[in-house]
């Protein structure tokens, strides 16, 4: 199965898919979409509402992966992301295409074992688990992937709550 | 001219329609656009979305006006009004309409003519200058009304700065 994870803002959502069979997890495709600072939000806005839906339909990922909530960021902040959000929650709605929330601390839990963990770290064990060359740049594209193994990483617990609650 | 006021939220997103002619306003609908609680999150916005590219196919404004920021509110409320804000824009941008946006000391400097106006005293004043026989409810509708006659307060000031840039 594909997973996408997305690291959403308004210049900047990272994005990174990785298919995952069994244990094994491999890299996909990963970048940015970029939108122009030349423009006004409501444009940029709709050209990210644009690009995602191009990358679901090429895609067709079971699930989308989005970081949650940063709670560390100030108000105007969380709004532009909410803005960036929105959009993408709402790209995979209108593909119906699931979609699940990690925080920043249970995605570092999930990658590296370890709520703490470095920027540095969780980008060093995305290159190993998807055995990339280097690490992924730039950063809001290996945030993507690791939210994305993130989700991969919970998926054999997920199918046996669920047959538990058959 | 019609002008569309929204005052955003997931769960409930307020709408006002004004008419404006000259120095006239009149009230043409207002309401508030709710989504379901049992629903998730990309399925609310995807209903907002919705039924935002309803009220702007019926009424075609000119001009989109919401409200900007609000600084007294936390990251997580900014966040979850962030999303509704970014589904907005993204529709009226779907329809090439203009997007203004007022915070709410601008929208009470401009309805009441006092930034620290109470929320009472700004629908007194929707409710004078509309001519309505009550006050417009919910809150979320008069915020929103109030939002629109923000923008045609400024209008005629708008167009002297756009005479004078020629």
């Amino acid at each position: 199965m594909l997973v996408l994870g997305i690291d959403p803002g308004t210049a900047t959502t990272g994005y990174g898919i990785i298919e995952v069979t069994g244990h094994e997890y491999s890299m996909v495709d990963y970048g940015c979409i970029k939108t122009s600072p030349r423009l006004g939000v409501p444009q940029r806005l709709e050209e990210l509402y644009r690009q995602m839906g191009q990358l679901l339909t090429t895609y067709k990922p079971a699930v989308v992966a989005v970081e949650e909530l940063f709670f560390n960021k100030n108000v105007r902040t969380a709004l532009a992301v909410g803005q960036a959000r929105g959009v993408v929650l709402l790209a995979a709605a209108a593909q119906d295409i699931e979609v699940v929330e990690y925080t920043p601390l249970q995605v570092k839990q999930g990658v590296v074992g370890y709520g703490r963990a470095t920027k540095k770290q969780v980008q060093e064990m995305v290159k190993i688990l998807l055995k990339l060359d280097k690490l992924p740049r730039p950063d809001d594209a290996a945030d993507a992937l690791a939210i994305a193994i993130c989700y991969a990483h919970e998926l054999p617990f997920l199918s046996r709550k669920q047959r538990m609650e058959r």
